[in-house]
């Protein structure tokens, strides 16, 4: 099994989906803002959500339509550009209409055109220009490629670069199955297709995140499969602390590979497949963050349960004083240790220790000697190790997140005006 | 009684006490570092302290000697350039040597001598550079107006300017009392002095702030007279979502006014002066924030309680996209919304009504009709009001918080290194 940085002349292709993008104008720069992945025969179907409270248009009606047709989707349809988000009953009528024209394009009820939005909040969706591209974007879907990687690129918004990720293994069939195959054994692929640079800060859902596999898996079945592979990855990074208000995870299954993950072996397998693809998907998202210099991958270990964990990393990665000391690449680990200290949790400091990569800067909550040079070295790379060790019990995380530089605070100081 | 910005030829002066500073050599540009003041007949105290789990050696030693004396000061010892945090024994008995020398100089004990460190942590802090300069900074020491402003400034590390304020009321002597005056009267006057500008995100305790009055009063009448002044002020303003490891405030009263707190109409009068100096002190930080280019005054309403409006406000306060749109001036309020929705607490956003000044921008959580050009330039102002109603209830809280400009980054991007 591969898990593979974007580079697309190597992302396998799932059997059973179309892709392609088009230019509708709702962006201002008339980039490509409106995509489409169409499982030609239908696709079962699993989603995460984000929890925050404030909800935009397309949650609300995906959300809905996955409960009306018991997780059945036939088409994607996405736009960048604008959130369909604080837009009240106009927004909600916005989003329908747009999946009813393109339901009725196909030939299907609205309920299986699962729309996705990202972009500005608070702006009305403009309805007109993507349903007078509909066709246009429909008639340009292809199952190669070169409608992937357009697609990729259609969904982003302050992203640099798209996100891509993809995963192969082989399914033995299990002796029970009635399928055939030459080879005793199917191939099967996870694609996976990200957007994501700013309010980045996933919590139990996530964001604008598009999985497919030619597994096949009822929706019940790849629910379980779904949450498993998000939960060390996409819920584990934070670029900003910002929750979106838009964040989607959606899964979808096409069975076209002729295996089904009811064998236990192939659901393994595909859950690692899941599990590599999102971490790829996490790592290049966090990467591409909105001014991001230095990637960190903070390890908090030696905590009492994963929750302690995960919120010692959180309150790290959140940091405004630690995040513009990795800016700077200054070793400066007594800001990390009094993130530490305000976090919540009843961390003794006399049993924390701080690294950087491999070397000890802070040995029971106290400095300790350390090659500065060496230390300011590493923080330079584009990606660091950072281990805080609580000495409270035996629970992890592996937690991705960045710097915070002055090039972040000028993307979003003038974003809307 | 009047509340002051910093305008050091109108600070009113509490009798009994005196002050001075001294450049010891800590500070890497040799500007003041060192600063006393002295109580000659002593003072109460009452002091609030850091609430992180990691604290500075001499929070640990000031809190310890405050116990050890029943709340009896003689004098505070104030380093800046080091915040002696991190430092393990060594950081506690360097601390307890400054103490004792001062002590010995005084012919106190050292538990009189109340101890006070900001500036970098986990670097040992210079001891011997102190002790060195104790008899001049002593010797230095004078009641005038001078002293005062030289301490203002020696505490200072990224503040660009001192932050004072003092207030004055007259105390009328209640019947049962032995003292006499001409008048029937007394004059009491309440000094503030503090430092800060990042790692400001005081929590129940708050950051290096020197109170300062001639009222007379017991340790335990002083302490909740404390509590309530910092509750409204100091305990509600951010800069950065940081909170410091050398958090201190320290009321000391010298009764050299001969009023006393035990009076009941005084000690109400002294609980007003201490709000407005504190209040005037918490305006007077946020506004010499790190980087900050706007001041926003952030008012959250209708919330179920008080504890529910401050999680509203510090999550708007800490959000990195919200407070990057400030910095551009940007009315971009979904933000401010999508802050709300991931708070934590039940918030229905169809209750949610946002305001620039007196804008309404968002009603009912949904996008209204507002003059965008109007609220830039309201935005665009060194303070601005924003006003978030919750429809959930009677509670409200006032919250002190700023901008993130490139200028914050550059200025915590290289200061250690």
């Amino acid at each position: 099994m591969t898990s593979l940085r974007c580079s697309p002349e190597k992302i396998r292709l799932p059997r059973g989906f179309s892709f392609s993008a088009v230019a509708a104008g709702i962006k201002v720069s008339g980039r490509p803002d409106l995509a489409l992945v169409e499982a030609a025969n239908g696709a079962s179907a699993a989603a995460l959500f984000t929890t925050n409270r404030v909800v935009a248009a397309p949650v609300e009606v995906g959300r809905a339509s996955l409960l009306a047709t018991g997780g059945r989707v036939r088409a994607v349809v996405v736009n960048s550009g604008n959130a369909n988000c604080a837009t009240g009953h106009s927004g909600i009528q916005a989003c329908e209409r747009v999946c009813r024209e393109a339901g009725k394009l196909f030939g299907v009820s609205a309920a299986e055109i699962f729309p996705s939005s990202t972009g500005i909040i608070g702006v009305q969706l403009p309805a007109e220009k993507i349903l007078a591209k509909l066709p246009e974007l429909i008639a340009a879907r292809s199952p190669g490629q070169r409608g992937v990687v357009d697609f990729a690129h259609a969904i982003m918004t302050t992203d640099t670069r798209p996100k891509l990720a993809s995963a192969r293994f082989r399914a033995l069939l299990s002796e029970s199955s009635s399928e055939s195959s030459a080879e005793g054994s199917k191939e099967v692929t996870v694609l996976g297709i990200a957007k994501g640079a700013g309010m980045i800060h996933p919590q139990l859902a996530t964001l604008l995140v598009y999985l497919f596999t030619d597994a096949g898996a009822s929706p019940r079945e790849l629910q379980p499969l779904l949450r498993q592979a998000c939960d060390d990855s996409l819920n584990c990074m934070s670029i900003d602390g910002d929750t979106s208000t838009n964040d989607t995870v959606l899964l979808l299954a096409s069975g076209a590979s002729g295996a089904r993950v009811r064998d236990v072996r192939t659901r393994k397998k595909l859950s690692a497949a899941l599990a590599a693809v999102c971490q790829s998907l996490a790592e290049q998202i966090v990467s591409d963050g909105e001014g991001v210099q230095h990637v960190i991958r903070l390890f908090v270990e030696q905590a009492r349960s994963r929750e302690e964990a995960l919120l010692v990393a959180r309150t790290i990665a959140h940091s405004m004083l630690v995040k513009t000391a990795w800016a700077g690449a200054d070793p400066n680990w007594g800001r990390i240790l009094a993130a530490v200290g305000r976090c919540g949790a009843p961390i003794d400091p006399s049993r924390v220790q701080i690294f950087i990569d491999s070397q000890k800067v802070c040995r029971n909550g106290v400095a300790c000697a350390f090659n500065e040079r060496l230390a300011h070295r590493t923080l330079a790379q584009p990606v660091c190790d950072i281990r805080v060790q609580l000495g409270r019990g035996p629970s992890a995380v592996r937690f991705l997140t960045t710097d915070l530089t002055a090039e972040y605070v000028r993307i979003n100081a003038d974003y809307s005006t």
